[in-house]
Protein backbone atom coordinates (compact mmCIF):
# COMPACT_ATOMS: atom_id res chain seq x y z
CA UNK A 1 0.00 0.00 0.00
CA UNK A 2 2.56 2.40 0.69
CA UNK A 3 4.36 1.52 -2.37
CA UNK A 4 0.85 2.12 -4.37
CA UNK A 5 1.07 6.07 -2.49
CA UNK A 6 4.61 7.04 -2.89
CA UNK A 7 4.01 6.35 -6.94
CA UNK A 8 3.05 9.67 -8.52
CA UNK A 9 -0.47 7.89 -9.41
CA UNK A 10 -2.43 5.97 -7.36
CA UNK A 11 -3.55 2.79 -10.37
CA UNK A 12 -0.85 0.08 -10.17
CA UNK A 13 -1.46 -3.11 -11.83
CA UNK A 14 -4.19 -5.00 -9.68
CA UNK A 15 -4.71 -2.04 -7.08
CA UNK A 16 -8.44 -1.85 -7.00
CA UNK A 17 -9.55 1.41 -7.09
CA UNK A 18 -13.40 3.67 -6.75
CA UNK A 19 -14.23 5.46 -9.85
CA UNK A 20 -13.84 8.67 -7.74
CA UNK A 21 -10.34 7.59 -8.15
CA UNK A 22 -9.78 6.98 -11.83
CA UNK A 23 -11.73 10.39 -12.21
CA UNK A 24 -9.45 11.96 -10.11
CA UNK A 25 -6.17 10.51 -12.46
CA UNK A 26 -8.27 11.06 -15.32
CA UNK A 27 -8.57 14.82 -14.21
CA UNK A 28 -4.96 15.20 -13.62
CA UNK A 29 -4.11 13.65 -16.72
CA UNK A 30 -2.05 11.23 -14.64
CA UNK A 31 -4.30 8.20 -16.75
CA UNK A 32 -5.01 8.65 -20.55
CA UNK A 33 -5.90 5.62 -22.76
CA UNK A 34 -4.97 5.17 -26.22
CA UNK A 35 -8.05 5.34 -29.17
CA UNK A 36 -8.19 1.29 -28.90
CA UNK A 37 -8.38 1.54 -24.98
CA UNK A 38 -10.93 3.71 -25.05
CA UNK A 39 -13.05 1.64 -27.35
CA UNK A 40 -12.22 -1.45 -25.33
CA UNK A 41 -13.07 0.63 -21.79
CA UNK A 42 -16.05 1.24 -23.77
CA UNK A 43 -17.54 -1.80 -24.56
CA UNK A 44 -16.99 -3.49 -20.90
CA UNK A 45 -18.70 0.12 -19.63
CA UNK A 46 -21.37 -0.16 -22.00
CA UNK A 47 -22.45 -3.84 -20.73
CA UNK A 48 -22.19 -3.34 -17.36
CA UNK A 49 -24.49 -0.14 -17.52
CA UNK A 50 -27.07 -1.54 -19.96
CA UNK A 51 -26.88 -4.81 -17.38
CA UNK A 52 -27.45 -2.24 -14.00
CA UNK A 53 -30.59 -0.55 -15.40
CA UNK A 54 -32.01 -3.72 -16.45
CA UNK A 55 -31.52 -5.28 -12.56
CA UNK A 56 -32.53 -1.88 -11.12
CA UNK A 57 -35.80 -2.47 -12.05
CA UNK A 58 -36.10 -5.00 -9.65
CA UNK A 59 -36.11 -3.38 -6.42
CA UNK A 60 -39.55 -3.99 -4.76
CA UNK A 61 -40.48 -5.99 -7.43
CA UNK A 62 -38.57 -9.58 -6.93
CA UNK A 63 -40.73 -12.43 -5.61
CA UNK A 64 -38.72 -12.25 -2.24
CA UNK A 65 -37.82 -8.75 -0.06
CA UNK A 66 -34.18 -10.47 0.49
CA UNK A 67 -34.01 -11.15 -3.85
CA UNK A 68 -34.95 -6.99 -3.96
CA UNK A 69 -32.07 -6.44 -2.13
CA UNK A 70 -29.61 -8.74 -4.15
CA UNK A 71 -30.28 -7.77 -7.07
CA UNK A 72 -30.00 -4.30 -5.80
CA UNK A 73 -26.90 -4.56 -4.70
CA UNK A 74 -25.36 -6.39 -7.89
CA UNK A 75 -27.14 -3.44 -9.86
CA UNK A 76 -24.99 -1.29 -8.29
CA UNK A 77 -22.03 -2.81 -8.17
CA UNK A 78 -22.47 -3.26 -12.36
CA UNK A 79 -22.96 0.92 -12.28
CA UNK A 80 -19.81 1.30 -10.61
CA UNK A 81 -17.59 -1.36 -12.61
CA UNK A 82 -19.72 1.54 -15.39
CA UNK A 83 -19.04 4.35 -13.86
CA UNK A 84 -15.42 3.12 -13.88
CA UNK A 85 -15.10 1.90 -17.49
CA UNK A 86 -16.71 4.96 -19.08
CA UNK A 87 -15.02 7.16 -17.01
CA UNK A 88 -12.08 6.32 -18.38
CA UNK A 89 -12.44 5.65 -21.72
CA UNK A 90 -14.06 9.36 -22.11
CA UNK A 91 -10.74 10.91 -20.97
CA UNK A 92 -9.51 9.75 -24.75
CA UNK A 93 -12.35 12.29 -26.01
CA UNK A 94 -12.60 14.63 -23.29
CA UNK A 95 -16.01 13.54 -22.31
CA UNK A 96 -17.34 12.51 -19.19
CA UNK A 97 -18.93 8.98 -17.92
CA UNK A 98 -22.34 11.44 -17.83
CA UNK A 99 -21.86 12.24 -21.52
CA UNK A 100 -20.97 8.59 -22.57
CA UNK A 101 -24.22 7.38 -20.59
CA UNK A 102 -26.70 10.05 -21.60
CA UNK A 103 -25.96 11.54 -24.51
CA UNK A 104 -24.93 8.96 -27.01
CA UNK A 105 -27.49 7.30 -29.43
CA UNK A 106 -28.22 3.25 -29.73
CA UNK A 107 -25.60 2.63 -32.52
CA UNK A 108 -23.03 4.29 -30.62
CA UNK A 109 -23.37 1.44 -27.60
CA UNK A 110 -20.91 -0.89 -27.60
CA UNK A 111 -22.85 -3.26 -25.09
CA UNK A 112 -23.46 -6.80 -26.39
CA UNK A 113 -26.90 -8.27 -26.94
CA UNK A 114 -27.32 -10.02 -24.08
CA UNK A 115 -27.06 -7.39 -21.80
CA UNK A 116 -30.15 -5.18 -23.29
CA UNK A 117 -32.43 -8.44 -23.11
CA UNK A 118 -35.46 -7.82 -21.15
CA UNK A 119 -36.07 -8.73 -17.47
CA UNK A 120 -38.25 -11.33 -18.36
CA UNK A 121 -40.08 -13.62 -15.57
CA UNK A 122 -37.62 -13.71 -12.58
CA UNK A 123 -35.95 -17.12 -13.89
CA UNK A 124 -35.09 -15.13 -17.21
CA UNK A 125 -33.24 -12.34 -14.94
CA UNK A 126 -31.66 -15.31 -13.02
CA UNK A 127 -30.45 -16.93 -16.29
CA UNK A 128 -28.96 -13.77 -17.96
CA UNK A 129 -27.27 -13.05 -15.14
CA UNK A 130 -25.70 -16.55 -14.67
CA UNK A 131 -24.43 -16.13 -18.21
CA UNK A 132 -23.61 -12.24 -17.56
CA UNK A 133 -21.26 -13.42 -14.12
CA UNK A 134 -19.29 -16.31 -15.25
CA UNK A 135 -18.39 -14.70 -18.21
CA UNK A 136 -17.57 -11.48 -16.70
CA UNK A 137 -15.59 -13.80 -13.90
CA UNK A 138 -13.24 -15.12 -16.75
CA UNK A 139 -12.89 -11.49 -18.15
CA UNK A 140 -12.47 -9.74 -15.39
CA UNK A 141 -9.97 -12.09 -13.75
CA UNK A 142 -7.71 -12.05 -16.65
CA UNK A 143 -8.15 -8.31 -16.84
CA UNK A 144 -6.45 -8.20 -13.41
CA UNK A 145 -2.94 -8.97 -15.42
CA UNK A 146 -3.65 -6.26 -18.22
CA UNK A 147 -0.50 -4.42 -18.97
CA UNK A 148 -3.12 -1.24 -18.92
CA UNK A 149 -3.18 0.15 -15.13
CA UNK A 150 -6.01 1.19 -15.16
CA UNK A 151 -7.91 -1.18 -16.51
CA UNK A 152 -5.96 -3.54 -14.45
CA UNK A 153 -7.07 -1.87 -11.69
CA UNK A 154 -10.81 -1.78 -12.28
CA UNK A 155 -11.08 -5.35 -13.03
CA UNK A 156 -9.09 -5.62 -9.63
CA UNK A 157 -11.91 -4.47 -8.18
CA UNK A 158 -14.80 -5.84 -10.32
CA UNK A 159 -13.37 -9.57 -9.94
CA UNK A 160 -14.05 -9.69 -6.34
CA UNK A 161 -18.06 -8.32 -6.85
CA UNK A 162 -18.55 -10.53 -9.74
CA UNK A 163 -17.78 -13.61 -7.89
CA UNK A 164 -20.26 -13.08 -5.62
CA UNK A 165 -22.60 -12.43 -8.51
CA UNK A 166 -21.76 -15.74 -9.89
CA UNK A 167 -22.18 -17.66 -6.27
CA UNK A 168 -25.85 -15.82 -6.17
CA UNK A 169 -26.88 -16.89 -10.24
CA UNK A 170 -25.49 -20.28 -9.40
CA UNK A 171 -27.64 -20.88 -6.10
CA UNK A 172 -30.76 -19.55 -7.86
CA UNK A 173 -30.02 -21.71 -10.72
CA UNK A 174 -30.14 -24.79 -8.67
CA UNK A 175 -32.82 -23.78 -6.42
CA UNK A 176 -35.22 -23.01 -9.21
CA UNK A 177 -33.97 -26.35 -11.25
CA UNK A 178 -35.21 -27.92 -8.23
CA UNK A 179 -38.13 -26.47 -6.74
CA UNK A 180 -41.26 -27.10 -8.28
CA UNK A 181 -42.23 -28.11 -11.78
CA UNK A 182 -43.31 -24.09 -12.61
CA UNK A 183 -40.26 -23.41 -11.08
CA UNK A 184 -38.26 -25.78 -13.66
CA UNK A 185 -39.75 -24.70 -16.52
CA UNK A 186 -39.32 -21.34 -16.54
CA UNK A 187 -35.75 -22.00 -15.51
CA UNK A 188 -35.23 -23.93 -18.55
CA UNK A 189 -37.16 -21.47 -20.50
CA UNK A 190 -35.45 -18.43 -19.21
CA UNK A 191 -31.50 -20.14 -20.11
CA UNK A 192 -33.32 -21.34 -23.99
CA UNK A 193 -34.23 -17.38 -23.64
CA UNK A 194 -30.76 -15.80 -23.07
CA UNK A 195 -28.83 -18.57 -24.57
CA UNK A 196 -28.94 -17.15 -28.48
CA UNK A 197 -26.97 -14.49 -27.16
CA UNK A 198 -23.83 -16.32 -25.42
CA UNK A 199 -21.68 -16.90 -28.56
CA UNK A 200 -21.63 -13.11 -29.12
CA UNK A 201 -19.47 -12.68 -25.88
CA UNK A 202 -16.46 -15.06 -27.14
CA UNK A 203 -16.30 -13.28 -30.35
CA UNK A 204 -13.04 -11.60 -31.26
CA UNK A 205 -12.40 -9.02 -33.96
CA UNK A 206 -9.68 -6.53 -34.66
CA UNK A 207 -9.93 -4.68 -31.47
CA UNK A 208 -9.19 -7.42 -29.20
CA UNK A 209 -6.66 -8.67 -31.32
CA UNK A 210 -4.72 -5.79 -31.52
CA UNK A 211 -5.14 -5.45 -27.43
CA UNK A 212 -4.45 -9.03 -26.83
CA UNK A 213 -1.21 -8.75 -28.70
CA UNK A 214 -0.04 -6.02 -26.39
CA UNK A 215 -1.39 -7.32 -23.44
CA UNK A 216 -3.52 -5.08 -22.29
CA UNK A 217 -6.87 -7.31 -22.91
CA UNK A 218 -7.70 -10.63 -23.87
CA UNK A 219 -9.17 -12.43 -27.05
CA UNK A 220 -12.88 -13.12 -26.02
CA UNK A 221 -12.59 -16.42 -27.36
CA UNK A 222 -9.67 -17.65 -25.16
CA UNK A 223 -12.58 -17.65 -21.86
CA UNK A 224 -14.85 -19.81 -23.93
CA UNK A 225 -13.70 -23.10 -22.42
CA UNK A 226 -13.65 -21.92 -19.02
CA UNK A 227 -16.95 -20.30 -18.91
CA UNK A 228 -18.54 -23.87 -20.57
CA UNK A 229 -16.86 -25.80 -18.39
CA UNK A 230 -17.90 -24.17 -15.05
CA UNK A 231 -21.33 -23.18 -16.70
CA UNK A 232 -21.75 -26.67 -17.04
CA UNK A 233 -20.79 -28.30 -13.52
CA UNK A 234 -23.63 -25.90 -12.55
CA UNK A 235 -26.00 -26.84 -15.10
CA UNK A 236 -24.76 -30.78 -14.11
CA UNK A 237 -25.58 -30.41 -10.86
CA UNK A 238 -29.02 -29.24 -11.46
CA UNK A 239 -29.54 -31.91 -14.29
CA UNK A 240 -30.37 -28.78 -16.83
CA UNK A 241 -29.17 -29.24 -20.39
CA UNK A 242 -27.05 -26.69 -22.36
CA UNK A 243 -29.65 -24.89 -24.84
CA UNK A 244 -29.35 -26.16 -28.02
CA UNK A 245 -30.77 -22.82 -29.69
CA UNK A 246 -29.70 -21.04 -32.66
CA UNK A 247 -27.05 -18.66 -31.95
CA UNK A 248 -28.52 -14.50 -33.11
CA UNK A 249 -26.64 -12.60 -34.93
CA UNK A 250 -25.56 -9.88 -32.34
CA UNK A 251 -23.20 -7.12 -33.96
CA UNK A 252 -23.49 -5.38 -30.13
CA UNK A 253 -19.63 -4.19 -30.43
CA UNK A 254 -20.40 -2.55 -33.88
CA UNK A 255 -23.46 -0.98 -32.64
CA UNK A 256 -25.91 -3.27 -33.90
CA UNK A 257 -28.87 -3.78 -31.26
CA UNK A 258 -31.90 -5.61 -30.72
CA UNK A 259 -35.18 -3.69 -30.97
CA UNK A 260 -35.08 -3.47 -26.92
CA UNK A 261 -32.13 -1.10 -26.36
CA UNK A 262 -33.87 1.87 -27.61
CA UNK A 263 -36.70 1.54 -25.21
CA UNK A 264 -34.38 1.07 -22.18
CA UNK A 265 -32.07 3.65 -23.43
CA UNK A 266 -35.32 6.31 -23.67
CA UNK A 267 -36.02 5.71 -19.98
CA UNK A 268 -32.53 5.88 -19.50
CA UNK A 269 -31.49 9.38 -20.88
CA UNK A 270 -35.26 11.04 -20.75
CA UNK A 271 -34.21 13.00 -17.48
CA UNK A 272 -30.43 14.12 -18.34
CA UNK A 273 -31.45 15.12 -22.22
CA UNK A 274 -34.84 17.66 -20.87
CA UNK A 275 -32.01 19.83 -19.29
CA UNK A 276 -28.52 19.25 -20.75
CA UNK A 277 -25.64 20.77 -19.71
CA UNK A 278 -28.41 21.90 -16.37
CA UNK A 279 -25.93 22.20 -13.18
CA UNK A 280 -28.68 19.67 -11.23
CA UNK B 1 -20.34 -7.77 22.75
CA UNK B 2 -19.01 -10.70 24.80
CA UNK B 3 -21.88 -9.55 27.05
CA UNK B 4 -24.45 -9.80 24.43
CA UNK B 5 -23.31 -12.81 22.83
CA UNK B 6 -23.91 -14.45 26.13
CA UNK B 7 -27.32 -13.12 26.62
CA UNK B 8 -29.77 -15.81 25.18
CA UNK B 9 -30.95 -13.11 22.85
CA UNK B 10 -29.12 -11.12 20.65
CA UNK B 11 -30.83 -8.08 20.50
CA UNK B 12 -30.48 -5.77 23.45
CA UNK B 13 -31.09 -2.23 23.27
CA UNK B 14 -29.26 -0.47 21.04
CA UNK B 15 -27.73 -3.43 19.46
CA UNK B 16 -27.72 -3.27 15.82
CA UNK B 17 -28.62 -6.26 13.71
CA UNK B 18 -29.26 -7.22 10.21
CA UNK B 19 -32.89 -8.43 9.22
CA UNK B 20 -31.52 -12.08 9.26
CA UNK B 21 -30.82 -11.80 13.38
CA UNK B 22 -34.69 -10.53 13.57
CA UNK B 23 -35.87 -13.08 11.63
CA UNK B 24 -33.96 -15.65 13.68
CA UNK B 25 -34.80 -14.69 16.55
CA UNK B 26 -38.30 -14.38 15.63
CA UNK B 27 -38.40 -18.12 14.66
CA UNK B 28 -36.63 -19.26 17.57
CA UNK B 29 -39.76 -17.38 19.56
CA UNK B 30 -37.25 -15.37 21.27
CA UNK B 31 -38.73 -12.30 19.74
CA UNK B 32 -42.26 -11.94 19.54
CA UNK B 33 -43.64 -8.60 19.53
CA UNK B 34 -47.50 -7.45 21.38
CA UNK B 35 -50.40 -6.59 19.28
CA UNK B 36 -49.48 -2.57 19.79
CA UNK B 37 -45.65 -3.31 18.67
CA UNK B 38 -46.69 -5.36 15.63
CA UNK B 39 -48.80 -2.53 14.12
CA UNK B 40 -46.54 0.39 15.09
CA UNK B 41 -43.41 -1.77 13.29
CA UNK B 42 -46.09 -2.49 10.55
CA UNK B 43 -46.37 1.24 9.93
CA UNK B 44 -42.42 2.32 9.89
CA UNK B 45 -41.93 -0.99 8.01
CA UNK B 46 -44.45 -0.01 5.26
CA UNK B 47 -42.95 3.48 4.91
CA UNK B 48 -39.29 2.28 4.61
CA UNK B 49 -41.12 -0.42 1.89
CA UNK B 50 -42.91 1.85 0.14
CA UNK B 51 -39.87 5.13 -0.11
CA UNK B 52 -37.04 2.13 -1.13
CA UNK B 53 -40.18 1.40 -4.52
CA UNK B 54 -40.48 4.94 -5.37
CA UNK B 55 -36.67 5.47 -4.82
CA UNK B 56 -35.20 2.30 -6.64
CA UNK B 57 -36.51 3.31 -9.95
CA UNK B 58 -33.73 6.13 -9.94
CA UNK B 59 -31.43 3.85 -10.81
CA UNK B 60 -29.95 4.42 -13.94
CA UNK B 61 -32.14 7.62 -14.69
CA UNK B 62 -31.02 10.05 -12.23
CA UNK B 63 -29.39 13.09 -13.84
CA UNK B 64 -25.92 11.83 -12.93
CA UNK B 65 -24.28 7.93 -12.85
CA UNK B 66 -23.29 9.04 -9.53
CA UNK B 67 -26.47 10.49 -8.15
CA UNK B 68 -27.78 6.66 -9.55
CA UNK B 69 -25.79 4.83 -7.47
CA UNK B 70 -26.87 7.28 -4.40
CA UNK B 71 -30.65 7.07 -4.64
CA UNK B 72 -30.15 3.44 -5.33
CA UNK B 73 -28.17 2.78 -1.40
CA UNK B 74 -30.53 4.96 0.09
CA UNK B 75 -33.55 2.43 -1.58
CA UNK B 76 -31.50 -0.57 -0.68
CA UNK B 77 -30.93 1.09 3.35
CA UNK B 78 -35.09 1.58 3.12
CA UNK B 79 -35.79 -1.96 2.15
CA UNK B 80 -32.94 -3.45 5.06
CA UNK B 81 -34.99 -1.42 7.56
CA UNK B 82 -38.43 -2.07 6.21
CA UNK B 83 -37.44 -6.18 6.22
CA UNK B 84 -36.47 -5.74 9.88
CA UNK B 85 -39.65 -3.76 10.67
CA UNK B 86 -42.07 -6.49 8.62
CA UNK B 87 -40.34 -9.36 10.12
CA UNK B 88 -40.61 -8.35 13.50
CA UNK B 89 -44.20 -7.36 12.94
CA UNK B 90 -45.08 -10.19 11.22
CA UNK B 91 -44.18 -12.46 14.51
CA UNK B 92 -47.39 -11.50 15.65
CA UNK B 93 -49.41 -12.79 13.24
CA UNK B 94 -47.37 -15.89 11.92
CA UNK B 95 -46.78 -13.88 8.70
CA UNK B 96 -43.34 -13.23 7.11
CA UNK B 97 -41.83 -10.23 5.68
CA UNK B 98 -43.20 -11.38 1.88
CA UNK B 99 -46.38 -12.17 3.07
CA UNK B 100 -46.80 -8.76 4.86
CA UNK B 101 -45.53 -7.08 1.68
CA UNK B 102 -46.94 -8.70 -1.24
CA UNK B 103 -49.97 -10.01 0.06
CA UNK B 104 -51.86 -6.99 1.68
CA UNK B 105 -54.45 -4.86 -0.07
CA UNK B 106 -54.06 -1.13 -0.26
CA UNK B 107 -56.12 -0.41 2.89
CA UNK B 108 -53.97 -2.56 4.66
CA UNK B 109 -50.76 -0.64 3.92
CA UNK B 110 -49.97 1.67 7.23
CA UNK B 111 -47.65 4.07 5.53
CA UNK B 112 -48.03 7.61 5.43
CA UNK B 113 -49.04 9.43 1.84
CA UNK B 114 -45.64 10.97 1.71
CA UNK B 115 -43.89 8.26 1.11
CA UNK B 116 -46.07 7.09 -1.62
CA UNK B 117 -46.01 10.27 -3.80
CA UNK B 118 -44.32 10.03 -7.43
CA UNK B 119 -40.99 10.58 -7.68
CA UNK B 120 -42.07 13.53 -9.91
CA UNK B 121 -38.59 15.13 -11.57
CA UNK B 122 -34.94 14.82 -9.54
CA UNK B 123 -36.01 18.51 -7.07
CA UNK B 124 -39.41 16.48 -6.29
CA UNK B 125 -37.68 13.69 -5.55
CA UNK B 126 -35.21 15.50 -3.58
CA UNK B 127 -37.58 17.12 -1.43
CA UNK B 128 -39.29 14.20 -0.66
CA UNK B 129 -35.95 12.47 0.49
CA UNK B 130 -35.12 15.86 2.88
CA UNK B 131 -38.13 15.70 4.67
CA UNK B 132 -38.08 12.07 4.84
CA UNK B 133 -34.30 11.87 6.24
CA UNK B 134 -35.03 14.78 8.52
CA UNK B 135 -38.22 12.92 10.30
CA UNK B 136 -36.93 9.31 10.28
CA UNK B 137 -33.54 10.72 11.76
CA UNK B 138 -35.20 12.41 14.54
CA UNK B 139 -37.90 8.90 14.83
CA UNK B 140 -35.17 6.40 14.78
CA UNK B 141 -32.66 8.34 17.17
CA UNK B 142 -35.30 7.99 20.20
CA UNK B 143 -36.22 4.85 19.65
CA UNK B 144 -32.95 3.17 19.95
CA UNK B 145 -34.16 4.20 23.26
CA UNK B 146 -37.06 2.50 22.97
CA UNK B 147 -38.11 -0.22 25.74
CA UNK B 148 -38.76 -2.61 22.94
CA UNK B 149 -35.46 -4.18 22.21
CA UNK B 150 -36.22 -4.89 18.68
CA UNK B 151 -37.45 -1.69 18.03
CA UNK B 152 -34.38 -0.46 19.64
CA UNK B 153 -31.53 -2.19 17.79
CA UNK B 154 -33.41 -1.67 14.23
CA UNK B 155 -33.17 1.90 14.83
CA UNK B 156 -29.94 1.96 16.04
CA UNK B 157 -28.94 -0.03 12.68
CA UNK B 158 -30.99 2.75 10.75
CA UNK B 159 -30.23 6.03 12.58
CA UNK B 160 -26.83 5.74 11.32
CA UNK B 161 -27.36 5.04 7.66
CA UNK B 162 -30.63 7.36 7.49
CA UNK B 163 -27.68 10.43 8.93
CA UNK B 164 -25.97 9.77 5.69
CA UNK B 165 -29.54 10.14 3.93
CA UNK B 166 -29.89 13.48 5.83
CA UNK B 167 -26.86 14.51 4.45
CA UNK B 168 -27.35 13.58 0.96
CA UNK B 169 -30.84 15.37 0.35
CA UNK B 170 -29.50 18.50 2.52
CA UNK B 171 -26.56 19.05 -0.08
CA UNK B 172 -28.77 18.93 -2.89
CA UNK B 173 -31.03 21.41 -1.54
CA UNK B 174 -28.45 23.46 -1.06
CA UNK B 175 -26.84 22.78 -4.79
CA UNK B 176 -30.37 22.89 -6.55
CA UNK B 177 -31.11 26.28 -4.61
CA UNK B 178 -27.70 27.42 -5.41
CA UNK B 179 -27.77 26.53 -9.02
CA UNK B 180 -29.01 27.53 -12.22
CA UNK B 181 -33.00 29.61 -12.47
CA UNK B 182 -33.81 26.87 -13.95
CA UNK B 183 -32.69 24.42 -10.65
CA UNK B 184 -34.04 26.62 -8.45
CA UNK B 185 -37.42 26.78 -9.56
CA UNK B 186 -37.54 23.02 -9.86
CA UNK B 187 -36.37 22.87 -6.03
CA UNK B 188 -39.01 24.91 -4.61
CA UNK B 189 -41.83 23.42 -6.79
CA UNK B 190 -40.65 20.18 -5.04
CA UNK B 191 -40.62 21.42 -1.91
CA UNK B 192 -44.51 22.94 -2.67
CA UNK B 193 -45.66 19.75 -4.02
CA UNK B 194 -44.45 17.36 -0.99
CA UNK B 195 -44.69 19.91 1.87
CA UNK B 196 -48.53 19.26 1.87
CA UNK B 197 -47.59 15.75 3.31
CA UNK B 198 -45.55 16.66 6.11
CA UNK B 199 -48.12 17.47 8.89
CA UNK B 200 -49.25 13.36 8.83
CA UNK B 201 -45.84 12.97 10.47
CA UNK B 202 -46.30 14.54 13.29
CA UNK B 203 -49.85 12.92 14.16
CA UNK B 204 -50.03 11.34 17.34
CA UNK B 205 -52.82 8.65 17.74
CA UNK B 206 -53.75 6.27 20.27
CA UNK B 207 -51.25 3.67 19.89
CA UNK B 208 -48.68 6.20 19.50
CA UNK B 209 -50.41 7.22 22.71
CA UNK B 210 -49.94 4.01 24.70
CA UNK B 211 -46.68 2.97 23.11
CA UNK B 212 -44.87 6.27 24.25
CA UNK B 213 -46.67 5.77 27.65
CA UNK B 214 -44.79 2.97 27.81
CA UNK B 215 -41.96 4.04 26.45
CA UNK B 216 -42.14 1.58 23.95
CA UNK B 217 -41.75 4.31 21.08
CA UNK B 218 -42.36 8.12 20.82
CA UNK B 219 -45.88 10.50 20.04
CA UNK B 220 -44.58 11.56 16.45
CA UNK B 221 -45.54 14.88 17.38
CA UNK B 222 -42.48 15.61 20.02
CA UNK B 223 -40.46 15.16 16.97
CA UNK B 224 -41.54 18.47 15.29
CA UNK B 225 -39.72 20.69 17.21
CA UNK B 226 -36.59 19.27 16.27
CA UNK B 227 -37.65 18.40 12.61
CA UNK B 228 -38.10 22.29 11.80
CA UNK B 229 -35.56 23.38 13.88
CA UNK B 230 -33.11 21.55 11.58
CA UNK B 231 -34.99 21.90 8.20
CA UNK B 232 -35.16 24.98 8.76
CA UNK B 233 -31.39 25.53 9.06
CA UNK B 234 -31.07 24.11 6.03
CA UNK B 235 -34.01 26.16 3.73
CA UNK B 236 -32.31 29.24 5.22
CA UNK B 237 -29.27 28.42 4.31
CA UNK B 238 -30.49 27.98 0.63
CA UNK B 239 -32.10 30.90 1.28
CA UNK B 240 -35.53 29.20 0.39
CA UNK B 241 -39.03 29.92 2.79
CA UNK B 242 -40.63 27.04 4.44
CA UNK B 243 -43.52 26.59 1.72
CA UNK B 244 -46.93 27.49 2.84
CA UNK B 245 -49.20 25.24 2.03
CA UNK B 246 -52.45 23.85 2.85
CA UNK B 247 -51.99 20.32 4.37
CA UNK B 248 -53.34 17.30 2.52
CA UNK B 249 -55.91 15.14 4.94
CA UNK B 250 -53.37 12.45 5.14
CA UNK B 251 -54.83 8.85 7.10
CA UNK B 252 -52.19 6.66 5.95
CA UNK B 253 -51.74 5.04 9.01
CA UNK B 254 -55.68 4.39 9.30
CA UNK B 255 -55.08 2.56 5.91
CA UNK B 256 -56.39 5.80 3.39
CA UNK B 257 -53.81 6.47 0.77
CA UNK B 258 -53.78 8.63 -1.99
CA UNK B 259 -54.67 7.30 -5.88
CA UNK B 260 -50.69 6.70 -6.09
CA UNK B 261 -50.74 3.86 -3.97
CA UNK B 262 -52.61 1.13 -6.36
CA UNK B 263 -50.59 1.62 -9.18
CA UNK B 264 -47.15 1.69 -6.98
CA UNK B 265 -48.55 -1.79 -4.92
CA UNK B 266 -49.50 -2.92 -8.42
CA UNK B 267 -46.15 -2.78 -9.53
CA UNK B 268 -44.84 -4.49 -6.72
CA UNK B 269 -46.78 -7.35 -5.90
CA UNK B 270 -47.65 -8.65 -9.46
CA UNK B 271 -44.95 -11.00 -9.43
CA UNK B 272 -45.65 -12.64 -6.21
CA UNK B 273 -49.32 -12.93 -6.55
CA UNK B 274 -48.83 -14.54 -10.11
CA UNK B 275 -47.53 -17.54 -8.41
CA UNK B 276 -48.71 -17.15 -4.72
CA UNK B 277 -46.58 -19.64 -2.56
CA UNK B 278 -44.40 -20.74 -5.46
CA UNK B 279 -41.14 -21.60 -4.15
CA UNK B 280 -39.14 -19.44 -6.35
Amino acid sequence: MSEANASATRITPGNALRPEDIALEVKTGLAKPSEDIAEYALRLGDDALILAQRLGHWISRAPELEEDIALGNIALDQLGHARSFLTYAGAAWDKSEDDLAYFRREHEFRSVQLFEQPNGDFAATIARQFVVSYYQYELYRRLTESTDATISAIAAKAVKEVDYHRDHSAQWVLRLAGGTEESRTRMVHGLRTMWPYVGELFRDDELTGRLAQAGAAVEPSTLKADFDRLTGEVLKEAELEVPDVPAAPGGGRQGKHSEHLGYLLAEMQVLAREHPGASW
